[in-house]
């Protein structure tokens, strides 16, 4: 595998530095790539402005009309292209981060913001014209596996715990983002009860995500929903036959 | 009311601009006092760091309790306490952004990973030494409301819509964040097809959003369960008995 790693964390004497630096080992010892983007330490600017798409000022500043134009026009700010290549070099994308308010830290939000942009990342027709996306897209033949930590236990992020199933926590980033680029999306690494941790407890968890990442090419993705496999109507609806009368993120489950 | 308003959009020429500017007018034009924290204009710092919490960067930076400490001990940057102070002024709270990869801006998100910190905004005992949050914390009293844009039209944010029901990819923020904090969360404004908007377009939905804003007193909340009212468990798993055998984010609703 080529691996991209995306870190979120901003102290390499975390849970979370342990565990990227014992997954890269992992990886690397067993001849596999990896390249890493440790957010923090490269200072990354998670803030949407118009200097990064190159954009006059003195103009509205329409953010995805002028991404795109900078994108096209190799206008880019050098820091997003730098991102975009480094997604192009990767067939396996690794996305690993603390849970913070049931989502991303702004500054890995802001990479997505950023990098993902409109003609890049969306916005793309296929060979007949058609829209792509849910399936299909820039990410197309390559794999995408979120690793993520939760200060609190495994049970409040269950199917019926407070906080809400970690599956369905993690659609905007699993479904809308990752499977929306045309990536096969692994079921996430969890690693709950992260703000109680002893040494031993690190290092189980470490034994569970080496094994996670060997095995990424052989573990059967997350069955979302293609859009262009059926399920969906012209209007990308899920059809009335399809799962009739149910509603919300699980309906977009296969 | 008085009302805290945070806005993140980088464009004041922007659709987001010219709600958030007609919906400030209409408050203030029925008698509401309306403090802003616009984070593009603020040039606000989403980015959780040792130095916002007056961390010694030679010790291990964890995140929840330096910043608990620092809050605590008065340290804390005065850009994050600043936003404290507006929201223990406020009475209610308006959160608009546009919808990016079906979540907030990153500048937004990093308000809340800053400013919403351990002591302040969670970690929290009430008087009987329960632990405190999911309709009662630090916002008890206040009620809260979402604006949000999308590009795409409305339907494709519907329970059966590809993109996800639009009020499942804001549980993080409606539920997780805003009624975990004890704030009555109100049904979110959401405006649909914000891409191609006309400014005729624009003016009807400003419309709608005045009608919103004025009636926040008197608008029904999301009725999502209270932690401790009885329908979780003491391991805040929801009792066998109440929406038996459903999961997903909706069992969360009363």
């Amino acid at each position: 595998m080529n691996v991209l790693w995306i870190l979120a964390h901003p102290e390499p004497r975390s849970l979370n530095g342990f565990l990227a630096a014992e997954g890269q080992r992992a990886l690397r010892g067993d001849g596999h790539e990896v390249e890493v983007s440790d957010l923090y330490a490269m200072g990354w600017n998670p803030v949407v402005d118009a200097h990064g798409y190159a954009h006059d000022p003195a103009e509205r500043f329409r953010v995805a009309a002028a991404a795109k134009r900078a994108f096209e026009s190799g206008a880019l700010g050098t820091d997003i292209r730098a991102e975009q290549e480094k997604i192009d070099r990767a067939d396996t994308i690794v996305v690993q981060f603390p849970m913070w308010w049931f989502g991303m830290p702004a500054i890995l939000k802001g990479w997505f913001d950023r990098v993902w942009l409109q003609g890049y990342a969306y916005g793309l027709r296929g060979p007949d014209g058609e829209w792509v996306g849910y399936g299909d897209g820039f990410l197309a033949g390559k794999r995408a596996l979120a690793v993520v930590t939760t200060g609190g236990p495994a049970w409040l992020y269950g199917g019926r715990g407070i906080h809400g199933a970690v599956d369905e926590l993690l659609f905007p980033l699993q479904h809308g983002t990752l499977f929306y680029a045309g990536a096969e999306v692994l079921p996430p690494v969890v690693i709950s009860g992260a703000d109680r941790f002893t040494p031993r407890e690190g290092e189980q968890a470490a034994v569970v995500l080496r094994e996670r990442l060997l095995a990424i090419p052989v573990t059967e993705p997350i069955p979302y929903r293609r859009q262009n496999g059926g399920d969906y109507g012209d209007d990308l609806v899920l059809r009335p036959e399809v799962a009739p009368g149910a509603t919300g993120l699980g309906v977009h489950l296969a």
